[in-house]
């Protein structure tokens, strides 16, 4: 597997787009994306458990129910959630694009990001749509990911290159998130093209499983958004044998979307609403996979360590207390604790309780701008990793008036 | 009922005093607190339900397994936790008041509160005792309440007045919390003094009851602290009959209580770390008195809200997303959203969809230094209040550089 240019249009028969409609008073900032299969792809979604749910989404569970989906139109700038006409919108979204591209509403997927509850007008993505469909390209992904982008501060772009069933495939993937990210079921915006062929309920299952150690394990701010959507498009033009069970291929597919994933976790994290550093909390040696997940995401949460990550402190006990807190069945007696970086890897407790260390060295290696925090339980072999950022001034600036 | 001066030195038999003992490097700080009552007392507590529990608490479970005590000792600048020799330590406090006061090592309750990992030398106390005892008088619920402040700006004394089977009685309060609050049983340390005769095991119930509505509806960052723990003392010399079961007298006895609990709450959530702002959620109409505090909760909680308050910001759909994330089972489209200050009270959101507003008005509203967020849910009877504070670019310096 290698890491390629290309992001959603990596697989073939994918192009993508984004304009600047004008939902955004910014003329600067494009707020109107899309993303084409030049053929009809195998379609999985998975979306934020939050009872408040954006119309979008209740319009894509519709338009998912055959696993068949061919285009992804998403605006930012507005969430349509809490409006009361929010699904007639998100419908027009979806059948103006598919008028546009001559294709089928139901294979339409469509998402919004943004502030919530205010009414999302139709007539600037009306207006847009022609000039959209005309900027669709194989180089489109850039304006596309520019275009979903809301206090993002870098797009966020990846794509992999596997051989599966004897065929090059390729996977390739785009999101946004930087704030109210705390994802349960899956994170703000993210969209995935792949061109392997594997059918919709194996697509589903890749998805579904993978999430649960990728983007479940992320946190930025512990608000679970109303809007989260995971979509992974895969046209099968990459003509490998279609994956309809387990199996070899399917072990193939399942490791780069991993690989996608949590190179997209990464890229979240580390650009959290005004985050300064990426922290990962690996820990190892739990009980069993659920109390291992349950205290690593604990860990990244903790405001109090995530202002002492931004404060480049050492201050352990705060690591100690989350996992304490966390509700996941540990013997705390037994934990050690290590900071790493770049700069250096410095042990700060064992067996749960402090050892000295060199505050200098400590301050060293938390300087950087990927903190990764060790933990480890003795107490069996299950092993987790969640994605967090520091909590910072400007974390506080940002919503302090994003609305107004 | 009115509220009295005294603090928790207004009750019949009981002073308190605080003195630097060197704990803290500041010499204008005050480090160890003492509260003695002249009798022992009925005395029932709750402690923080995080697995990491401070040495304290492990010692005050024995001490109080008979329901009894006659002095609370704690020193502020260092938890006492995660220390290997953190329980002979705290047993040692016990052992040193006990000789100075010369009551029983047994009728002691010891507190710890401040860093957390780094040992506790006792010398300092040791020294500091015959002073400490020297000090204790009525007036000294002051310099007590100053000796357990950690990154408190304010003092946090309440007293009431009330009368219990004919006879006037007194309860009294000083808390200290600022961050690190997110009680789950009993918040940072609060200690609550009573001359009403009252038997142990109705304390109890009075305070286990009390807590669900008042200290477990409490955050300000999320993190639950290692050393939550509220004392309650009551040492009978109101000379009421003993309460002894559920009836008019204990009734009595849990509205002065609440009364206490509530001022209390909302004094340490005003002063949350860096707060500009207390917010009180209150919400109502809900289906069952579960569902109603864990969507209050919620409300609290969110950082993004939080925010949005520092900024005097009228964003509502983040209410409707805390509530939707909670696991409350609430009907999201009955939901209506008001904001109330003392400068008036606007209607944001109706039916779960957003109703228009006057921006200044709300931004006039939101100004204010306190802030209620008012919740129905038009599906049931239920009620809840919960308090937090804003997130501010304080509380990040605050706990940016809070160790070193």
């Amino acid at each position: 597997m290698k890491f390629i240019e290309g992001g959603v249009c990596a697989a073939k028969g994918f192009t993508a787009g984004g304009v600047h409609c004008g939902i955004r008073k910014n003329k600067d900032k494009k707020d109107l994306s899309l993303i084409l299969s030049e053929v009809p792809a195998s379609c999985a979604a998975v979306y934020t458990t939050n009872l408040v749910q954006g119309a979008p989404i209740l319009v894509d569970k519709r338009h998912l129910s055959d696993g068949i989906a061919q285009a992804i139109i998403c605006n930012s700038g507005n969430a349509n959630t809490c409006n009361a006409d929010g699904i007639q919108v998100a419908e027009k979204m979806s059948q103006l694009t598919a008028q546009q591209l001559k294709i089928r509403t139901e294979d339409v997927v469509v998402a919004s990001t943004g502030v919530i509850g205010q009414p999302l007008d139709i007539t600037p993505i009306a207006e847009g749509m022609p000039s959209l469909a005309a900027a669709l390209s194989k180089d489109g992904y850039k304006d596309a990911t520019e275009g979903i982008m809301t206090t993002d501060t870098v797009p966020k772009i990846v794509a992999v290159e596997c051989e599966i069933g004897g065929k090059t495939c390729r996977i390739g993937g785009i999101a946004k998130g930087s704030g109210m990210i705390h994802p349960n079921m899956a994170t703000m915006l993210v969209f995935i093209t792949s061109d392997v062929a594997i059918a919709p309920e194996m697509l589903q299952k890749a998805l579904s499983g993978d999430i649960q150690s990728t983007f479940n394990m992320l946190s930025i701010d512990g608000d679970t958004s109303t809007n989260d959507t995971v979509v992974v498009m895969a046209n099968g033009l990459a003509g490998n044998a279609v994956i309809t069970e387990e199996g070899e291929d399917f072990t193939a597919f399942m490791q780069a979307l991993n690989t996608v994933n949590v190179a997209l976790c990464r890229m979240i994290a580390g650009d959290g609403e005004g985050a300064t550093k990426l922290l990962e909390c690996k820990l190892d040696g739990a009980a069993d996979l659920k109390n291992a997940r349950i205290a690593a995401k604990s860990v990244i949460c903790s405001s109090l360590l995530k202002a002492a990550m931004f404060g480049a402190d050492a201050n352990w006990g705060r690591v100690m207390c989350a996992i304490g807190y966390s509700g996941a069945d540990v013997d705390i007696t037994k934990i050690d604790v290590a900071f790493r970086s770049k700069a250096g890897t410095i042990v700060v407790c064992q067996q749960g309780a402090g050892v000295p260390f060199s505050e200098e060295k400590a301050k060293e290696i938390l300087l950087e701008n990927e903190i990764e925090i060790l933990v480890s339980c003795h107490a069996g072999d299950a092993c987790a990793t969640a994605w967090g950022c520091d909590l910072t001034y400007d974390y506080v600036k940002i919503n302090g008036d994003y609305r107004t």
